[in-house]
This record gives structure tokens, sequence and C-alpha cells, in this order.
């Protein structure tokens, strides 16, 4: 537990990158002295953003790059011919070794793609899910798979939840977590061809803690830890929530300022309200994992604050420092370790 | 257009029959003198609700019924036996054509079944879709399928297209329908197998106003009218808009309690907010009809208000006056209607 924890941090991917990106990692190493930022880059705007903080200079490395993977580029291609992107050298430097973790708000398809080509698959993982935290009543769950690997297989949603699981009890710390299976009934009859193959696998699986089906409806209550589902499903719950939050926000807002009663009851609950929203900000938890790869690799949103950044390099912490992708390896091929 | 409409209403359906159902025929039928109601259900229950009012009685007709289907019951088989529930012979009469429409608020699924099963589908309908109108910032839009017929093929999907663009067209008088397809991202290359297969159709599709992919992310935004998607995704947002809705208004509404303050400025935007939700409440437009059939099937929430059974009437008096079903008709089969 002495080593430090290397974090290749892709300064260049993001909305508001490098700034949001060097002031998260600021903060980082200022608040935990077991964390290396090596970031990957135009070295000159990283510089200039780091000459306006202070921080202990051996907590920081930057490797400098060339070119930039933008989200309108096809992603399989521009990680290929890209060689000098911030993206592929980054992730070059977890298969590498060098660093322990690589996080992004780049493309989303470039990370995926970047993830899955450069770094490869842990032995035993089929396909490597993208596993965001999506915030509920009761905290956050796991939604696992919203990447870009649609038609999936019974086999692969199985080790979703076995990965999952191991995720979500060592990393955010719930003990024993409840896994369930996106399904439009509650049901073991119910569903189409892939949840019902996939349904009673999951019930003979041993080591998760399966708990059936969920229906759409009670994902927001959180009534599940880990949600279990093909990628297509997943990337549609995930978007869906994100747009559905912010209109009805917009819209209470746009409705407080109709009257000027409602203006001055909007500006009487707005403390209040944004203390609420906050329960409901997936940010305050860092990115989403693409799991079951040789090292990890992290998807933050594009527009990412320094907040989300920061909160990404903590959980490759978390990640590295519980072993994650060893106890995914035993779990998996519990012979070959035996 | 002389003629009046004639309704069947599933009186035993739904948590608060036949209650509601009662108020909103009676609600409906006092302000138009062109609908007939005809209730299924117990004779007895009906009539001390109907003495509660006062209505023209020359536009109620009752038929007693006395079996009941409940949703813990499998749809096809309380289908076939039940022979005598307010539902299988409420829906016979729409079969037999002594009723224009059926509408209930009893078991999805054997609403779906009986429309499908004892009314039958229209000449050259491969599959009746369940098509719901949802709210959005920009007012409403039709998702197709919701149903329970999931695993779709993509003639299925193009059928819903031209059905639903006919419907939006017709009854909830949108010019021109923006119809959309849901897929993972903007571009056509994108989408699993039944979407990428579909695209192209759709694009081809006469008579169609095809923009192109809907990201889940735009649908609250109102992006587009017609809302295309296999039943198992459909149903997935239809019950994560409704869950996601719930848990946020609940959540808002106690973090307005949590402070004095914020008591205080809750009660002033109260009359505002209630304002604002109700262009989100879907119980404004009637129910979600089963398209596609040789007659009309509409399903209204089981929690259905007499606001929307009376919606619902309006709208089945909509679906007959505009000839919904024979302009179906004429749309796919158009040779044999020349």
């Amino acid at each position: 537990m002495n080593q430090k924890t290397v974090i290749a941090l892709d300064a260049m991917g993001g909305d508001y990158a490098p700034f949001e990106q060097v002031k998260g990692a600021v903060e980082a190493i200022n608040s935990r002295e077991d964390i290396i930022i090596h970031f990957f880059g135009d070295e000159a705007k990283i510089k200039e953003e780091l000459g306006k903080y202070t921080y202990k200079e051996d907590q920081v490395r930057i490797t400098h790059t060339t070119e930039e993977i933008n989200c309108n580029e096809a992603p399989a291609i521009a990680i290929k011919k890209k060689k000098d992107s911030s993206m592929v050298v980054g992730i070059k430097s977890v298969k590498a070794g060098e660093c322990d973790a690589f996080i992004s708000g780049g493309s989303s398809g470039a990370v995926l793609v970047g993830g899955q080509v450069l770094v490869g698959k842990l032995k035993g993982v089929k396909r490597a899910p993208l596993a965001p935290l999506i915030p509920t009543a009761k905290g956050v769950s796991l939604l696992i798979d919203c990447g870009a690997n649609v038609d999936a297989r019974p086999e692969h949603l199985v080790q979703f939840a076995q990965m999952g699981s191991i995720y979500m009890e060592n990393v955010v710390g719930i003990k024993n977590p409840k896994v369930a299976i996106v399904n439009i009934g509650a049901e073991e009859a119910k569903g189409n061809a892939l949840v019902k193959e996939t349904y009673p696998l999951l019930k003979e699986c041993q080591g998760i803690n399966f708990v059936g089906s969920i229906e759409a409806r009670d994902i927001p209550s959180g009534d599940a830890d880990v949600i279990v589902t093909e990628a297509f499903v997943g990337n549609v719950i995930l978007k869906l929530m994100e747009g559905l939050a912010s209109t009805l926000i917009s819209k209470i807002k746009e409705g407080m300022k109709s009257t000027v009663r409602s203006s001055i009851g909007g500006l009487l609950v707005k403390p209040a309200l944004k203390e609420t929203l906050k329960t409901f900000d997936a940010t305050e938890h860092g990115g989403a994992p693409l799991l079951g790869l040789k090292g990890l690799v992290v998807k933050i949103h594009g527009s990412a604050t320094s907040k989300e950044t920061k909160n990404a390099i903590f959980q490759c912490v978390a990640f590295k420092e519980e072993r994650i992708n060893e106890k995914i390896q035993e779990y998996l091929t519990p012979d070959q370790n035996a």
C-alpha cells in the first residue's frame, strides 16, 4: 500500500480541458500524498494551468502529445491513426504499466475502443462493460453496461453482474450488493429473449446476490445496487435520466419565475433545492469505469468539472487499493489462481 | 358524423373502479351529446355510482358481467377462461361492432392480449403496438411500441412509424409529425442490429417525415413527435420517465420542507409548481391506444382518475371521427382500396 497510485490524465479531453482537469488534479494531490498525476497533452497549456496553483512538483508528470481526438471522429480510426494523441499515448501508459489508470473526458467512443484495443481484457473476460454510477433516492446504483458493444449474449450479462458486484462491494462499500436485471415486469417469465435466457443463469450464479427483475420505474428509487442490462438499454436509461432530470428541473425553475409570488418563494427554496439536487448529481461519484481490462480506464463527462475529475482520481485510487482487477481475475478464473 | 360514438367502458378495471370510471363517463356525456357510454361490470355497483349524478339516460347502457380479471392473473389464460368478465365481454362488443372503442384501466397484459386475440388486427398489420403519449417540454410525443410483444423485427418498426404518424397527425393534430428511431447515437452507423436494419427502411419509407435517430436524452425535450422503438426499450422509457419524475418531485418537495425558510418558500411556489407539473402529466391526454386493430382498444392507468377516463373517451371519439383505422388500412394496403 506504500506505493503511490499513478493516474494518467487526458489533459485535452473535455469541454473545459485542460482548465478543469488541472484544477481537479491539483485538488487531488493537495489532499493526498500517495497520488501522482501524469498529464498527457499540450505541455505548454498544461504548464500554464499548473502555474496558477501551489502543489508538490514530485506529484506531477507531463508527457507532451501533439494530437487530439475529437468527438466527431470515428473512434476506431482515430485510435489507430492518431498515435500521438493524448488519448492513445495516455492509454498506452496503462498498458505498459507506467500508470495505474487512465481518465478522460474526451470522445466516449474513443475511450471505449482505446481501452479495449490498447489495454486489452483480463483473462476470461468476454466483454468490457462501461459501468457508471447513477444517482438514486437511496444513494447510487451501478448501471452495467452502458458502453458501445450492443447485442450482448447471456454470458456477457452474467459477467457484468459478477464484475459489478465486486466493484460495488469494494469501491463503493455496499456489502452484498443487490443485483437485478432490467425487465418489463417482475415475473421470471417476462422479458425479451435475452432476459429470459439470462435470468436463470443469474439465479444459479454463485457469489452474487441476485434479487430478480427490476422494472425501469423502480431504478430511481434505488431498489437494486447493481443494475444489469445490455448496452443499448443501459445507454437509453443513462441518457434518459440525464435528459429528463434536466428538462424537469429547468421547467420547475421556469415555473418558479412565472409570478411575483412564486419568484419570492423560489428565492427562499433555492438553497434547499440546491442541496436536494446535489444528491441527484452523478458527478459526486467520479466517472464511469470500463471494467474487466488489464488496467483501469475511466470515462468522465465531456462537461466534467474539477470536482468530477478529482472524484474520478480518488475512485481510481480505491480501485487499485481494493485490488479490483485481481478480485475479478480470481473470481472469473478461480482454477488458474488456485 | 351524425352517428353517435359508443364507448365500451370497463367499469371494473382500475384501482378506483367503478367510482372514477362512472364519474369520468358522466362528465363526458354531459359535455357532448354524441357519445353513448356502454358500461361493462357489476350492474348494481354501476347503478349505485350513476345514482349520484344527473345525466341523460339514453346516453348510458349497462351490460352486467359477473367476473373480473385482476392484475396477478396470466393474461392469456384469464382472457380465455373468464368469459363473463367485464374485459372479455366489453372487448367482444367492439369486435361485434356494437361499440366503437373499449377503454380499460385493468390488467395491461389482459388488455393487450384481449385486444389482439378478441378484436384482431387490421389487414396488413403485422403487430398491434401500444402507443402512449408521453409529456415533453414542448407538449406530447407518441412512444410506439410500449406493449408486450418484444423482440420486434424491422418491418414491425416501419409499420409503427406509419401508424404513429397517422395517429399524431389526425388525433393529436400535429401536421407532418417528425418520426425518429431511438438510438444510442445520432449517426446512421450506430445502434444495435435491429436499429441498423430499420434505419434505411424508415429513410426510404414514403409518407412519413423521418428525421433520423433520437438519443434518449433528447426525448424529454420533445425533439420528435413519433418515437419509434421496440417494446422492451419503449417500456423501459415509459416506466423510467414515470419513476424518475415521481422520485425527483418527491425529493424536491421533501427538500422544500427541510428548513423554515424553504417551507415558507415552498408554500409560495406551490401554485406555480403545480401548474408546471401539470404540463408533465400524461393523464391530460387520455390513454394509450393499441393501434392496428379492427376497432379501438385503449389502456388507461390503473390509477386513472375521472379526468383521465373522460379524456380517453374524447380520444376515442376523435379516433372514430378522424377515421384512423380507415386511414391506416388505406395506407398499409393501398392496392386493395384503390
